[in-house]
């Protein structure tokens, strides 16, 4: 990543940015200040590209009604968190018939070796042999995904670097034969995020049920909270707020004047952790309820939904069919 | 193959028949006898759908001008022949991404185990290692190219009977996921076209070099047929007719009285093999001058061939897009 893509001013001609999301269930505070804030943190600074994943959530999800509410409710999860459709290209995947069509030219560029030493097919195969043509096609579909678009950066997970080295082989490639036709994308580190601490003192995971969720009820962030693991000091003794799993929690809820007296109070043996857990449940219970909110209000505004999605398909659309005319005459395929 | 498929009685509606055309460089009249000439045969019996297979092509031809050639003549081949537009929909397959966006779907319903048992890919693979992933995929695309317009019949040769047996697979899977939603295809064989034998006496191949061109010069004729091999025989000894390779070519050109008497000539010592290549001659000449003659007024005219494909495309994705919505639909994609 170059300093260029780091530095978040505005540009004349903004940089493209893309992410896909997949399915994961109900989002956690660990999913919202891992990626999903960011977005909406960039929306101004990037023209992005967010898609919700359903061809590779294919791979998966073989069910009319799971696909559906998965596909809605990433949607609302998006919009609920401020995520602005005015600004950011918010659209599914399968609305773009030319990503699978891409995928397919993609194919016949790459080797098989090649696409087999993608950690994820060895990762699946090692414990299942059976496992679908889908899982092993899925870097070359991403690859089209970030290509058509002419993304400059994805943000990616460290463990996810490797999907845009594959993507950037393979434009490569591609250019190598038919001439230069794609961008080579970089991947995007969102760098100032530490991991995100569970209940636990675990790295927040639904594996480890140890996640707050973003949209949980307040008897829920009450249920999460008061049980948050610690050690069995006594209010009086003096405590090291970098080693307590509550205190992790209030550096992203608390505000910093609060939070300087928090950390004041646990080094002096001010305050019980009952007490911390109080102030933490009041601070997250006032981040949460807002969204919440608004994310029941748009919940049940289908038309909003289909309407947002709708649209966002036609802009990506627009933009994704200028470069596959392209590729297409290059390929041979227009006779125009 | 039930006997309703065999019979070409017109039904009230008829079954549906598709075929793909790959490039195979200037056609042969085994070529012709073997397939080409079937299509225009059956074009009132079936609705036809014959498509030119440009993706599938991409796995060996990668370069723009080879393509738009090969694409062009295909096209042109096929109406010199007589195939008609107005019966027959012929159109380029990567005018339809249907085709592709249905091949990712099935990726996800098929297992990497089932893919490498396909023919074609073992073969390929036992050559070449660094093939692309787009020969392995070939037989998932084939599957879409089949199953989206609801083929009744493939027409294929016996070493092609697999990839109507992988679209059957396919298809019950799918339908056992998520519905009944496709045919079942079943494989074409012309049964009563016995092999076209070459100038040397074995199979027509290009690889043999013993081809005849469907649309050869007077003179490239003149120098096929005067060199077809024959054995030494004198003008006034007994012949057999059946394992004459001139005998063998007058059974596909001459008329039928025509053949009762060289046959007759044959058996008994009144024919040499000079005469029998200038009668043999005459007759190919004959069928084939004025196909060629179409072909070169069809080639010249550029705007007319865009115009039949673009029709065809038109047409074939109408049928093939209500079949799309209708698996969207069922797979959970579309929240209509």
């Amino acid at each position: 990543m170059d300093k260029e893509n780091k530095s978040l001013d505005k540009l004349e001609t903004r940089k493209i940015l893309l992410s896909g999301v997949k399915p994961s269930g109900h989002p956690h505070i660990g999913n919202y200040f891992g990626a999903m804030k960011q977005f909406v943190a960039l929306q101004d600074d990037y023209e992005s590209y967010i898609f919700i994943a359903d061809l590779h959530a294919l791979t998966i999800v073989q069910n009319k009604e799971q696909m559906n509410n998965y596909i809605y409710n990433i949607a609302v999860d998006y919009l609920a968190i401020g995520l602005n459709p005015e600004k950011v290209v918010l659209y599914k995947q399968s609305d773009i018939p030319q990503v699978s069509e891409m995928a397919w030219i993609f194919n016949c560029i790459t080797t098989m070796p090649f696409l087999m030493r993608a950690h994820a097919f060895k990762d699946a195969e090692a414990k299942n042999k059976e496992i679908n043509v889908g899982v092993f096609g899925y870097p070359i579909l991403m690859a089209a995904d970030i290509l058509l678009p002419g993304a400059d950066v994805v943000p990616v997970g460290n463990d996810q670097k490797q999907h845009v080295e594959f993507a950037r082989d393979i434009a490569q490639k591609f250019n190598n034969i038919f001439g230069k036709t794609f961008k080579l994308p970089e991947p995007m580190i969102f760098e100032n995020i530490g991991t995100i601490i569970g209940t636990d003192g675990q790295k927040m995971s639904k594996s480890y049920q140890n996640t707050i969720e973003l949209f949980a009820t307040d008897e829920e962030l009450n249920k999460a909270i008061m049980g948050i693991v610690t050690d069995s000091k006594d209010v009086k003794d003096k405590k090291e707020p970098e080693k307590c799993n509550i205190f992790n929690l209030h550096k992203l809820f608390s505000p910093d004047e609060e939070l300087k007296d928090l950390r004041d109070r646990y080094v002096n043996g001010k305050i019980g952790y009952k007490e911390s857990k109080e102030v933490l449940l009041k601070n997250v219970v006032d981040f949460i309820k807002p969204i919440r909110e608004e994310r029941e209000k748009i919940q049940k505004n289908r038309e909003y939904i289909l309407d947002v999605l709708e649209n966002g398909g036609k802009k990506a659309e627009k933009k994704i069919s200028e470069k596959m005319e392209e590729v297409r005459t290059k390929i041979g395929l227009s006779l125009k």
